[in-house]
């Protein structure tokens, strides 16, 4: 190819083939629709914004990853999350929205994290967050789950656990312990108790803390059985503290209105170990994991934070929100092969004509198209061997002939390119039986 | 706000309201199911793609409007059209693909023009493109017009017209008068005829141009009349010249198969007046007006181009394709009040609890989301009026009210927003109620 410049697509970002596209688009509209199904308001932000506006927030490991550029006198960036970028609109536009404010965005945002196997540096988030004026119930927090849960059924899984926890106990216990400093050591030590057993934990954590307040820990982490369960077990420790106490509470509430919500209790569970974003999440924090593919981590996280737009305004805004991070989940399902593309296609019908007159073809596919389904006429000049094979590539199921004896007699052959049954039918029949089957 | 960040979005970036994104994403998928009623498989490119990739083809005055930066040792650029990220893909991807290839795309792409009003820089584009491996049959351009006008007429609009001219024909007859250099000029002098005259515009051509000349460019552009009529005028004025009389056969062809395929003889015209993008395409073209706002300009644009990927690959790749400028022509709708968002929502009921008992409102917000309804559970506590004022300004039509009352008497309170009529009835005449009416 002398003089061609090389096609080729950056590393780290997604591309896919059309019957893969045509997956993933189902899942994102699946998505959608979930998320309106509760009454969230679409937004769609800009994917550039003010460098200085973006960044406010931002800081450390984020603002390597920014990509940052200036076009003419300006300061740009690529948002790195929807999160920010819902700061600054409830910001900008208060006066014109009503609160609570629900939204959901679907898009692509940007980071230029090191390529590997699975992350992207584009890639898509589905993020709903339900936005307060000054306050919030912590009903909403409950309703969080029912999203979630929905939204994965919708999807296809019925195996899946969303795992609930509130950051005020965890803090609220550290507090009483008058461990507040150390908990970041604390929690990476208590994480490897898969690995090294709990013996080993307490070992480790007895190296620089009192034996009392190592007793307490071991207590907690030790909590299990079901929800209820784990309710009695820690208000059993008798933390004497206001913030064990309250994120106690708002647990407790939590877990009686997702039931009402209805949540099947095997499909939730109270996880006294799950502490996303240290920083950012202030109450309940949620993650979400399918059970037979544990080790894909969390497919759908979030919590709740008592100040959404601090760095934009002195109003009070609480928030409880989830992400999905749907390029890399379709990566993995595919990966995994827990989901296939192979037989995805966007048309039902492919109408190929054996005649120059197109007529009947046209009428056909107006008709068949009137009737809700995709259809593609076949207009090249090739034989018929080789429309099949163009229809078997594009997994269409049904082909229509139109020859001469069908103009003549005003029917259609219609072939299943699944089962090779071909038949020469009328109009409505063949609408009948491509209807019914597909 | 001291020491807060002033939260704003960029110029020339369209921001909207929820009202107006949820009648833009209506507007989008209705573009995104007219394209697949056709077949076309879905794209999505990144929009980060390599700048010597993505401006192999670039020069001029797109060259200067590209964002363009650096990331690490990365040579970067966002797409400003999808029609060269099409380019990229069907030779990255060619032995993956079968041809012919019919892909849409809808996506932002990105200009750094001077932002004017209804002009953005980040704005979303509605394409189609059928790929030939080779060759691509006319018939391909034929079944444009009835795309374009099967989509318009789902977007809510009867009185267009798609206007078709063939490059070739222009071409031709300035290539038999010996005036090819001079087209250009020609062109700009011809443009000019609303304004000032055919008895104008010859004297100006006369300036530099022979009488026989110019008489056979008059009788050129004063051919009217319908659709054969033109044709008529055409052939009559016996253009001796190969590309004119390819241009004239294919255009024939053309007018001929855009009826079998369906599209009215009022929403289509021969109009040899327009020549878009001069370089770019090769024969057929087409621009849609809006009748009643002609002053819009073109809504829906594109054309037949011989060779798609040039600059990627030596195999011929001829196309016929065309765009959509959504973000455009959403603000112009809006801005001429031919649409309005006013009265759009999300939600078709909003469930409010005058009780701490959610039980009941959750049972029946999952049974109306079953039903295929968008519920909201109003969770805050607020006074019934102001819980009104919310289901107001999110323009919800219905409110169901549960108390104490229904709760003992498994009844619901069910009020219509817009007539202000309330009624306390089963469930199963609300749920009658709201959808027949919805």
């Amino acid at each position: 190819m002398k003089g061609k410049v090389q096609p080729k697509t950056l590393p780290g970002f997604m591309e896919l083939l059309p019957n893969e596209q045509i997956l993933f688009n189902k899942m994102k509209e699946t998505i959608q629709k979930s998320y309106e199904k509760y009454g969230f308001l679409p937004l769609d932000t800009p994917i550039i914004e003010d460098a200085n506006v973006l960044l406010a927030k931002a800081g450390g490991e984020t603002e390597k990853q920014i990509y940052r550029f200036e076009k003419g006198e300006n300061d740009l960036a690529l948002r790195f999350d929807l999160t920010v970028p819902l700061a600054k609109y409830v910001t900008e536009y208060y006066d014109k929205l009503s609160f609570p404010f629900k939204r959901y965005q679907i898009g692509k945002v940007y980071r230029g994290e090191k390529p590997q196997r699975g992350r992207y540096r584009e890639f898509y988030q589905c993020d709903v967050d339900i936005i307060g004026d000054g306050k919030l119930s912590i009903i909403n927090d409950a309703e969080i789950p029912s999203i979630i849960y929905n939204t994965f059924k919708k999807l296809g899984f019925d195996e899946f656990t969303i795992c609930i926890n509130n950051r005020k106990i965890l803090n609220g216990l550290f507090l009483s312990l008058k461990l507040e400093n150390e908990s970041a050591e604390i929690l990476r030590i208590i994480d490897k108790i898969d690995k090294i057993g709990a013996e080993e934990v307490k070992n480790e954590l007895l190296k620089n803390i009192e034996i009392e307040k190592v007793e307490t820990i071991m207590r907690f982490i030790a909590i299990d059985g079901n929800n209820d369960n784990k309710i009695k077990s820690l208000e059993e420790l008798n933390i004497d503290n206001e913030v064990f106490q309250e994120g106690l509470g708002e647990l407790k509430q939590l877990i009686k209105f997702i039931k009402i919500f209805g949540v099947p209790e095997n499909n939730f569970k109270i996880d006294l170990t799950i502490a996303r974003g240290l920083d950012y999440y202030t109450g309940t924090v949620y993650e979400t994991f399918l059970d037979k593919y544990r080790n894909l981590g969390s497919v759908c996280s979030g919590g709740r934070y008592d100040n959404l737009a601090e760095y934009y305004t002195d109003r009070k805004m609480p928030g409880v929100g989830i992400s999905i991070g749907l390029s890399r989940l379709f990566f993995q399902l595919v990966d995994n092969k827990i989901i296939s593309a192979e037989d995805q296609s966007i048309s039902n019908v492919l109408i190929v004509s054996m005649t120059d007159n197109y007529d009947m073809c046209a009428d056909i596919a107006r008709k068949l198209r009137d009737n809700n389904l995709n259809v593609q006429i076949n207009i090249e000049e090739q034989k018929l061997g080789k429309k099949f094979k163009y229809a078997d590539n594009l997994n269409v199921k049904y082909v229509i002939i139109i020859g001469e004896d069908e103009i003549k007699n005003n029917v259609i052959t219609l072939k299943n390119m699944f089962t090779g049954e071909q038949n020469t039918l009328t109009f409505e029949d063949a609408v009948k039986i491509i209807k019914e089957t597909n």
